[in-house]
Order: C-alpha cells, then structure tokens, then sequence
C-alpha cells in the first residue's frame, strides 16, 4: 500500500468515527433526566475502565411489546388480528352466528363480547389462532398486517412502532447489548414483524403461546406443526420472570415496561446484583397518542407506578420526554 | 502511518490469513465422506454466489447435547448428579431411608432403582432439582461438575465433551452459524457448563424445565424464582421440534443427534425448504468410549438409524470418523 493511500485510510477513518460520535443515537428523546439516566447508564456498564463494567455477553435488554413498544389502544394489536380473522372465517362457521362471544363479535357488539369475559376472550383467540400450521399462521399473520389499519391513526400497525424505542433498541444494540422481547402477546404473532420492524431475531422474542403437535406426515407430504386450542405458557405478570429464567437463563441488565403485567419483570431485574436499570412508559400523551394509567382496562399502570416511585425507577413521560411518537408520520 | 509500518502491517496480516487459511478447523475429522459432506454443505450456504446460499440470520444449527456433545454412559450425567444430590441431602431427609426409591438408591441397590421405573425416576429428579432458587441451584450443579468423576475414565465430566464437535461448532460459528442446544436434559443443568465447554450462551439453550415461581422477596429479601417439583415440559421425541419452534423460531439449516429422541428435530430440520443438513452421530467405538445402539437403555438408537439410512443422512461412525474422542485426554 503506497503512503498516499495509507493515509487517505486513516483519515477517512477518523471522518466517520467522528461524524459517528456527533450523531444523536437517541435524537427522538428530548434532553432531560431521563435521556441522561439511559446514556450514563449505558456509559457506565460498557466502559472498560468503569467500576460497573459488564462484559458484552451479559448485557441483556429485555423490553415488554404491547404499549412498550408500539401502541396498544384501543385495543391489542392481537385482538384486533383475532376479530378480523374470526369474521374471515365466519363463512365456514355457520354456527358461530348462534353461539357467543362470536354472534356478538360477528353483530359488531364489543359491549356482548367485553361481557363475555375472560373466557369470551380465549374462545375468540382460539378461534383465530389454533388448528393450523405454525408457517399457515404466519403467512396469515403477515397479510393481516400489509393490509389492516388502526381504526385512529388510518396507518398501518407496524407503524405504530414508536421511534425513540427503536433508537433505544439501535443504540443498545450498538454498545453489544443483546435485545429481548418479553410480552404477553402471542410469540408467534410478533416473530412475523419483530426482525423486520424492530430489529429483533425471532429467537429472542419471548411470549405467551399454545401448544404445538408435531405430524411427521402433513398435508403437504412433510412434517409440520399444528397449534392446538390449549395454553401452553402465559408471560405475563410473574410468569415473566420465569419465561426470562427458561428462554435467556440470566438476568437482564435492563428492563424496560409500561403496565402491572411488567412489574414483576423489573423486580426480576432490579433484584440483580450490581447496576441494573429498570424503567416504565407511562401514557400521557391523549393528543399524540394515548393518556392512560390506573383505570385503563388495555396496559392498566397502577401498582407498577407507585412501585417504580418507592423504588427510583426511571418513569418515562410520553409527553415531555419524547420528541416524536411513531416510526412513521408525526 | 509511515510507509513502512503500512507495508509491515499488510504482511502481517496476509501471513495471518494464509496460517488461518491452512490450519484445518475439523482437524479432529478423519478425512472421508462425512467430514467432506459438512464442509461442501457450509461452503454451499455460506458463499455469496452460491445457489443455496443462506443470509447470516438463518444459520441456525441445533445439536442434541448428552452422546452428541458430550457422552451418555453408563448413566445420563444429570442422572449421576441427582444420585449424588439425593445422597447429600439425606441427612436431612431420615424417610429416605425407609422409602422407595430413595432407600434403594441410598444402599446402592441400582437394581432395585432401575426397578422403580419412570416413576423412581422423576421422584429422585425431583428431590435433586426443586424446592430450591434458581440461583442456589447454579451454584450446587457447579460445584458437583468441579469435583464428581466419571466412574470409567476418571476424569471431570465436562473433560468428556467430544473434541469433534467442539470444532465443528467453532468452525459454524466461524461460518456465522448461531449454536443451539436442543436436550432432553434440564435447561437449568445445561447452562452452568454450556458457555465455557461448548461456547454456547445461557439464551441458546434449551431443554427440559420444571415450573419456577416467582417469589418478591426470598429468603435474602429480594425476588427469586424457586424450582417447583412439576415438570413444565419435556424436549424429547416431538417435543424437540416444538421446542425449536417455541425457543428459536425458524427452523435450523443443520441439526445433530445420536437417538431415536433426536427423530423428530432431523425430520423438522430435514423437511425445510433448500438445503438442509442432518446428521446422527452413531457410538461405535468400545475402545475409546462406548459401543451400543439399538438395544441400549440410554441413548436407544433405532428408529432414528432406520430412517437416516432412508433419507441417506449422514451417520458418523465414531470409530472411523473420529481420530479423537474427548477434549480432554486421548
């Protein structure tokens, strides 16, 4: 290599370390406390010399979905996913016109079906979700979402995605975090948009899922998964810290929540030895996006708030701490 | 940079490529039909011209862990550890003494343990695993892999570990292929040896569990998940695909095992679209381990052998395949 050349390397070199260092990773995030608390944070567990210092294959980030990191008013994603599917399949049910919850679904009456509780809410997931092959669900999965709209914003669901998440996400990633889902939500409904929309690999999105049966033989002459009508896992609430224990095996170094279904996940993490960090959305934005906490049936904030008060945790202020809400329009 | 250093600098880093170049990666691999088949397959989804090239995300290869990774005579590993965990704990536990299986393994009677069938055996797995954090149970299993012994070749369990494989998942993850245990054994047992022995992070294992419940404040005044004797699932047989479609997500490009309860993972691997890689490793070698297959009670090899030799999948003969068995020793 002649010296011209070995120079214009090094110096090029230097341009884009430098025009990396001025960027903002988290430009979306107004300058405040609580940016502050996230970069200091982060500074501290990956500098070599810090007394916090953490070896790359420890830093795990684990982020709940629903409210966390896309919208979830004013109703899941997922359940939305679930009523369209059921009128879809409502031509090959005709019994479904007679029976609740589905004649209230197919009659458009959410107040029936809010009443058909808890159980109203499984036969309907049932229905859209179970009974097929794992590769048939997400083929239906991913033209739900080409196609489906939020009923509010007119714009497709994934982008909803909120964009100083995805910064946090990028950034995270960038200082060799490894970064987790852990929701409530279907695995295997969020595994069709994870990778694409946030950057997270199907294998590192935990969720709550039904069973599967293996057929040697399927329909198409090979071997395929059938999702069967029956629970296997539920993560949500303290089943979240035991989904962390069974599919990462170690302790996030970061948590990052916005309802009680998340508290138990930032006890979890907060409960670790040395420097943790443990932080919850909270709604307060009825103009950009939504404003809800203790009385909100969808992502209820109530016990988690007051306890990431008596605890210190960092509580993120839609409102005053976010610049911009979605990764697509305003 | 002087010109000098430059020029030193590019030597210096083509004499390192060259050397890497040369050393052989599976140099444990006699030279013959299998070790050619693993490396013609890695180099056809893995060149960028190739027209069964595969994007770095989707390498995924799964191995099956007790007689692939590491060895499975007389008895599953795990199998010792409870053995020796029961013996620890029956100072404690006085009933032991007069109680099936407990008293027939306390007097060495395996005779009389073998006896007590599934039963026995759940019993005696459930006395060593539960009722005890996370955590504490960590710890216990580290300290047993520190000091128990193999009872043929005296030597510590995790030096059993077979030096083939350890290089054949280098050489995949040099290729970026992820590395993923799928195991019958218990997630929580696998871990605390998978990432110094094989390299495998806690979050790319997986394998059997029992229910853990989360506690707010342990025993030390913070969180902890205790182990509950109920078993939560079990990845073995069809539970293996259906792990890897819970854990992971996509389906792997390679897979390894040793069993008939490795079928189901070499037929969910085998049946993906494009190329797909699938072996069993088959135990031929009494001299330098073990010899057995299709009538053995531990790692029963039948079905498995039949449909391999069907689908022409490769069959690694121990003996013939491997100039060397253990990473430790000969």
């Amino acid at each position: 290599m002649p010296q011209r050349s070995c120079r214009i390397l090094l110096f090029a070199t230097l341009l884009v370390a430098t025009a990396v260092a001025s960027a903002d990773p988290l430009a979306s995030w107004a300058d405040g406390a609580g940016k502050k608390a996230i970069v200091d944070f982060v500074a501290g567990v990956t500098r070599e010399d810090s007394a916090d210092y953490v070896p790359p294959r420890e830093r795990i980030a684990v982020f709940d979905n629903d409210g966390t990191l896309w919208a979830e008013q004013p109703i899941y994603f997922q359940f939305a996913f679930a009523i369209d599917r059921v009128k879809t399949l409502a031509s090959v049910h005709p019994e479904w016109r007679t029976t609740a919850p589905f004649k209230d679904l197919l009659a458009g009456d959410t107040k029936a079906l809010a009443a058909s509780g808890k159980q109203g809410l499984l036969q309907v997931m049932a229905a859209a979700h179970t009974g097929i092959t794992t590769e048939d669900f997400s083929t239906i999965v991913g033209s739900w979402l080409a196609t489906a709209k939020h009923p509010r914003f007119q714009r497709q669901y994934t982008e909803l995605a909120y964009q100083p998440m995805l910064e946090l996400l990028d950034y995270l990633r960038s200082q060799n975090f490894k970064t987790f889902i852990v929701s409530g939500g279907g695995v295997e409904f969020m595994r069709v948009f994870a990778e694409q929309v946030y950057g997270i690999p199907p294998e590192q999105v935990i969720g709550s899922s039904a069973v599967t049966k293996f057929v040697p033989v399927g329909t198409n002459g090979k071997p395929a998964l059938i999702k069967e009508p029956q629970v296997e896992f539920i993560d949500d609430g303290p089943g979240k810290p035991s989904g962390i224990n069974r599919f990462i095996g170690r302790r996030p170094l970061l948590a990052f929540g916005n309802s009680d279904g998340d508290l138990q996940m930032l006890q979890w993490t907060a409960g670790g030895a040395g420097p943790r960090f443990v932080a919850l959305l909270h709604h307060t934005d009825a103009d950009r996006e939504y404003a809800y906490d203790r009385q909100s049936p969808v992502g209820k904030l109530d016990k988690a708030l007051d306890e990431a008060r008596r605890q210190q945790w960092l509580v993120v202020d839609m409102k005053r701490d976010w610049l911009r809400i979605f990764s697509a329009g305003k």
